[in-house]
């Protein structure tokens, strides 16, 4: 079992993301995430998604997905060929007493604040999985009180280029 | 019309998704954009919805969300109570002629080069609408060949907290 990435180009039309998620649901096909933004065409958006499986299966996944009459385009990323990021935004509970150390493992990962209370700090941080995932892991211990996560997105690595033509 | 953000606490089961972006698009509500990922509880994930609409439809909205099964918590932000961020991934066409250029707009902008190729330069922004618009609007001229956005997060600012208690 392998992440994969999808990069799904769709028509910008209400009803489009519902169909696409459906698709994953009714064949109980597993999203790790899933993210969704207007290109440089505001009629095209861009679906990233993110799925654990074999190759078989992501080949059957994208082939479904091809036949839904709002896909433009597919591509399959795999790890090695794209740049994969996420954004992160996490609030954390604090007292003047450990503040400091918070805000030095906000400094390490180099996360960023962006929110300060008398009894909260909130981070944003972007990068891989494995660069958040230690990070929220530093975090744990001081009590997560929220977390808003954007999904991953993808770009391939080089000169490829997916783009709609229209 | 002014844009709002809905943050929506559901069961991290396959199909939610569907149900509420169907939702928007079966009434009519336009998505401005969205995003989704896990929380602390890996149960729970969060839907990061920015609507334009008046107060009225906003609270329809999330009333007729509120009566899905699988939505366990809402909270509409208001722009002036939210810190907001999107990350946006963007590959731009280059030339050993014009790179150093790019390369200083994309610093001006505290963007970052995540990877180039002899034609092209890819970089990541984070920030909220008007610093990612400025920034593609300044690459435009130089050719984007694509690009890749997460759509909206947010969190409450200060002690706020919207948590699934479970």
């Amino acid at each position: 079992m392998e992440k994969y990435i999808l990069s799904v180009l769709v028509e910008n039309h209400a009803g489009v993301l519902s169909k696409v998620a459906g698709l994953f649901s009714r064949r109980g096909f597993n999203i790790d995430s899933l993210a969704v933004g207007i290109t440089q065409d505001p009629t095209v958006s861009r679906i990233t998604i993110e799925v654990t499986g074999d190759e078989n299966t992501v080949e059957q996944i994208s082939k479904q997905l091809n036949k839904l009459i709002d896909v433009i385009k597919i591509k399959t990323l795999r790890n090695n060929d794209a740049v994969k990021r996420e954004l992160v935004l996490v609030k954390v509970r604090t007292t003047s007493k450990n503040r400091s150390e918070i805000v030095q493992i906000i400094d390490i990962f180099r996360a960023n604040i962006i929110d300060l209370s008398p009894n909260t700090v909130t981070a944003q941080i972007t990068g891989g999985d494995s660069k958040i995932n230690a990070f929220l892991e530093m975090l744990e211990s001081f009590g997560i009180e929220e977390i808003s996560r954007t999904g991953m997105v993808a770009l391939e690595r080089g000169t490829s280029i997916l783009k709609a033509d229209k």
